[in-house]
């Protein structure tokens, strides 16, 4: 790959991130948002920005990790069958793991219970030069404690502090929050992956039919499609108050896997170039030493012939 | 102690709590507080509010921990030798260590860097039922990062997040953290023990003149001595703009210990009382499940005469 790019990926990948852009400058409809969108693409062509997206993750990563200044956190949240797994397996193939770290957030433990709602997310915060994911994240304890107030009430709580303000409380904390994360060097993307029912249900059957996929298929999921449009109506209420500039929502086209995936690497290789990541420059000094070094090790291979 | 208690210790200690609350009303001036006040007690005065105050706390902390719904976050921040070991040691003689936890913040180690500045505070926060205790805490990255530049740059923070905006910012978030905690069930106090200039010279020489209190003296506190007035004019900063009702400061006399003890305790339990603690209910059904159990022992102890 190059290093020079005639134009910057953001100017040649926007179609494929600013439509989905949700950074809080105007009132959010989820209605009016395409879940079958593909950018004016085929599958053919979708596969294509794919791998070049690939690359230019692993690029990126290799000078975020030997910078070590800036950390992403990449949240990824969706109805179930939306495809968060696997649009985590096809957009990070092939970077190096040693810099990126997946944590799946599921029903909460009774030590996580114990602390308050963010503690198990804020442990498992990416270090600097790290790419930290989310699959599901604390945006969970504005969503299914809300759609189930059982859980809620497994929060132990003081009663008194559960009050009616206490969604929008916590859309405040969150965003105070990411606002914290992001002047500590942290860059947030959040990608909402918007999947229509219809398409919800087809995977479902394919879960059912293909003994490949029966591993994925739950009956609580099932029982959670139940409560559709009550999911669909928070999931706006979240994406309204909680997009800023510093942390946009990216809400994903989600029927067709390939474009989703199209969306979110381009959005992350865009959001990585506008950091203007460099390798640490090594100073003048060092370089003497370096030269040195060089020197004596080159020495030494011509004293001993004989191999170690 | 009874339980019944004709007037609430929050009014009968009242004149050892308040003057020295800072909520945030009022303009604040360092100054202005005495830091050789004594509330009008003598020592043995002092001493018999202090064993009084841990008695209580033992009993809250009781409730505390059988009700597990709050928890108490107290945060000491001090000049060295200001005696904030020792304050805490005093005042929480006889608690039960299962229900309390104290945590030393020293230099940053490499992984605590890796993150942003609240992390390491964050992974120690008390869990519901308990009380956590910070000797020193994220109060220091806005404290001996600002009067020593070069601990900011240690950080690791990339440059363009390092603004001349930073402390306001710090402030900002900071005080945006502690109140989603106090959302979230943890009560906060924080405790900074303002001892005199004169009090500290006084406290080295005993540490340098003393062999049992020799281990507690180092060159590093002396050389930080020199940077008083700074020191003293970013703790006033920090009083003024992180101070609030649901996360108040407490500027407390600290040249005699003593004293500072008594301003201490009492703080601690009348917060605690207000909580209005209670032991978890036992429902009826339990009772009559209890009662069946109860007769089942005695029935057992009855059937076998022979110690086990």
């Amino acid at each position: 790959m190059s290093k020079k790019h005639a134009r910057s990926l953001a100017a040649e990948l926007d179609s494929f991130i600013s439509p989905y852009r949700v950074d809080g400058s105007e009132k959010f409809h989820l209605k009016a948002q395409k879940t079958n969108a593909r950018g004016g693409l085929d599958k053919v062509g979708g596969e294509e920005i794919l791998a070049a997206n690939r690359k230019w993750l692993a690029h990126f990563q290799e000078k975020l990790y030997a910078q070590d200044r800036w950390s992403l956190l990449l949240i990824f949240q969706g109805m179930d069958a939306s495809g968060k797994d696997s649009a985590i397996k096809s957009v990070f193939e092939g970077v190096n793991p040693q810099g990126c770290e997946v944590t799946s957030f599921k029903q909460p433990t009774s030590k996580e219970l114990d602390h308050d709602f963010l503690w198990r997310s804020m442990i498992a915060l990416p270090e600097r030069g790290r790419i930290g994911i989310f699959n599901r994240s604390y945006y969970e304890e504005c969503l299914v404690t809300r759609v189930h107030p059982d859980v809620l009430k497994a929060e132990k709580l003081p009663p008194k502090l559960v009050s009616k303000n206490i969604w929008r409380e916590r859309f405040e904390d969150i965003t105070a929050f990411e606002r914290y994360l992001s002047r500590n060097g942290t860059m947030i993307l959040k990608f909402f992956l918007n999947v229509s029912k219809e398409e919800q249900r087809q995977r479902f059957l394919d879960r059912l039919e293909e003994p490949g996929k029966n591993w994925k298929f739950s009956m609580a999921d099932v029982r959670e499609r139940g409560y559709w449009s009550r999911y669909q109506a928070v999931y706006q209420d979240i994406v309204r108050h909680t997009s800023s500039k510093v942390a946009p929502w990216y809400v994903v086209p989600a029927d067709h896997k390939w474009f989703a995936r199209v969306v979110i690497g381009s959005t992350i290789v865009a959001a990585l170039e506008s950091l203007n990541l460099q390798f640490p420059r090594v100073d003048k000094e060092s370089l003497k030493e370096f030269e040195a070094v060089r020197k004596a090790l080159e020495q030494e291979g011509k004293g001993s012939k004989t191999p170690a």
